[in-house]
């Protein structure tokens, strides 16, 4: 059997004050910490013991991984970083309140930027200190040219899926336990693919940040069956907060 | 150019209990915390910008160098671990509290210990839990049976300069700027080798927690120079501290 363990980052800064997050490299909050601390423990409790780690190049997520393998005394297993899961790219709506773009555009629109599958936000000029052609760690994807500067749920499902099959799956084979500590959209994209979810249905998959979400598989590695590491109350009370994000408050 | 910076590990809560600590995975202490952190701080405003981190097994250099990245910003850069960059293994003595040790043996005894460069520690049978066979994260060194349940400081050289060769002066030579966050004697190997100090000489080079030791070479990866990164006044203290920890209290 192979287990994978999705974990969407704790709580961060900015989930806190409602502002559109994307790419912009903002730090978990005091409750995000603890989110993660408390997965690691229920990890440790549920006997897994990942011997290979994927996060992105965010610290909201690599922390949150990071508080998670030091509960379960696994900071030692290898840990790599990529871009591809980084959160789905909000271009011009980086940094701004979710409050405010519901007053000015309407709940409507903005419920269309976060959770169409293909309606792009308006994207950002090269010469926006937001865009990743300012920021140096996408150095290496901008030569490539495939840096965005905006993306739909879209863009983010396409760049993980190939990542997914080139690389997390054939991981999972080799070490039977591989954990992912990523982002709302980019995870969206793997369970989008592990689940054959309908490019209508995904968006409004809402996945709760700081709650293991495992997924078993056989040895042909056929999904047997996902569940999330949580008690029915939490989980309820975790994903109805998640859902009311883009309602005008 | 090229700047390799190395540090070790800030305190852990055996070096405050001066305990033979060894390759068991005990914590930073709440100082190593701030030390690592402080460590972070210089290296920021010094300029550097490392593009690659290398670190051992265990918890108490990994979250040095996290504290370190986190400060500069860099917690999104790769960082491999391996356990060539690991202490020193002491064997028996792992545990034991070096006051103890001196009294029970005499000050000669433990220094020759801690500090010759070829006589062992008695070596922990493969039935002690302490032994790295009893442990998952050596079950790829096990298997290769090089996994050592004592060692010299000679052996600590043996197992750092060929990944130094091979690995780390490699990618320093690809990304510029390489930091390598470790342990007093592992650390030690990687110096001996890059200053080629005697055997005799290593033995008495003292190299404070905490304080980012930078090496700078040329284009041909000749050594230009190295300087730790502190006043002088701190640089002092720490050392002082360091050659004191095996005398009788």
């Amino acid at each position: 059997m192979y287990r994978l363990v999705l974990i969407r980052h704790g709580e961060s800064t900015w989930n806190k004050e409602n502002r559109f997050t994307g790419w912009t490299d903002v730090d978990l909050s005091e409750r995000g910490v603890n989110e993660a601390k408390q997965a690691g423990q229920k990890l440790l409790e549920a006997g897994f013991q990942f011997k290979y780690a994927y996060t992105s190049f965010l610290k909201r997520a690599i922390k949150t991984l990071n508080y998670v393998l030091e509960e379960m005394n696994l900071l030692w297993i290898p840990v790599e970083k990529t871009w591809r899961l980084n959160e789905k790219h909000y271009g011009m709506l980086q940094g701004l309140n979710k409050t405010e773009m519901v007053e000015k555009y309407g709940e409507q629109q903005v419920l269309i930027w976060r959770r169409s599958y293909d309606v792009r936000p308006p994207k950002l000029e090269e010469s926006d200190p937001r865009h990743p052609i300012n920021d140096v760690r996408y150095a290496g994807i901008n030569e490539k040219g495939c840096a965005p500067a905006t993306e739909a749920l879209i863009d983010t499902v396409e760049r993980i899926v190939p990542f997914w099959k080139s690389d997390i799956s054939k991981k999972l084979q080799e070490h039977k336990e591989v954990i992912v500590a990523a982002h709302g959209n980019s995870l969206r994209g793997i369970v989008k693919y592990l689940k054959n979810i309908s490019d209508a249905d995904i968006v409004s998959l809402n996945l709760p940040t700081g709650i293991p979400y495992v997924f078993e598989f056989d040895e042909n590695m056929n999904l047997v069956k996902d569940y999330f590491l949580a008690d029915e109350a939490t989980l309820k009370k975790l994903m109805e907060e998640v859902a009311n994000q883009g309602k005008k408050k």
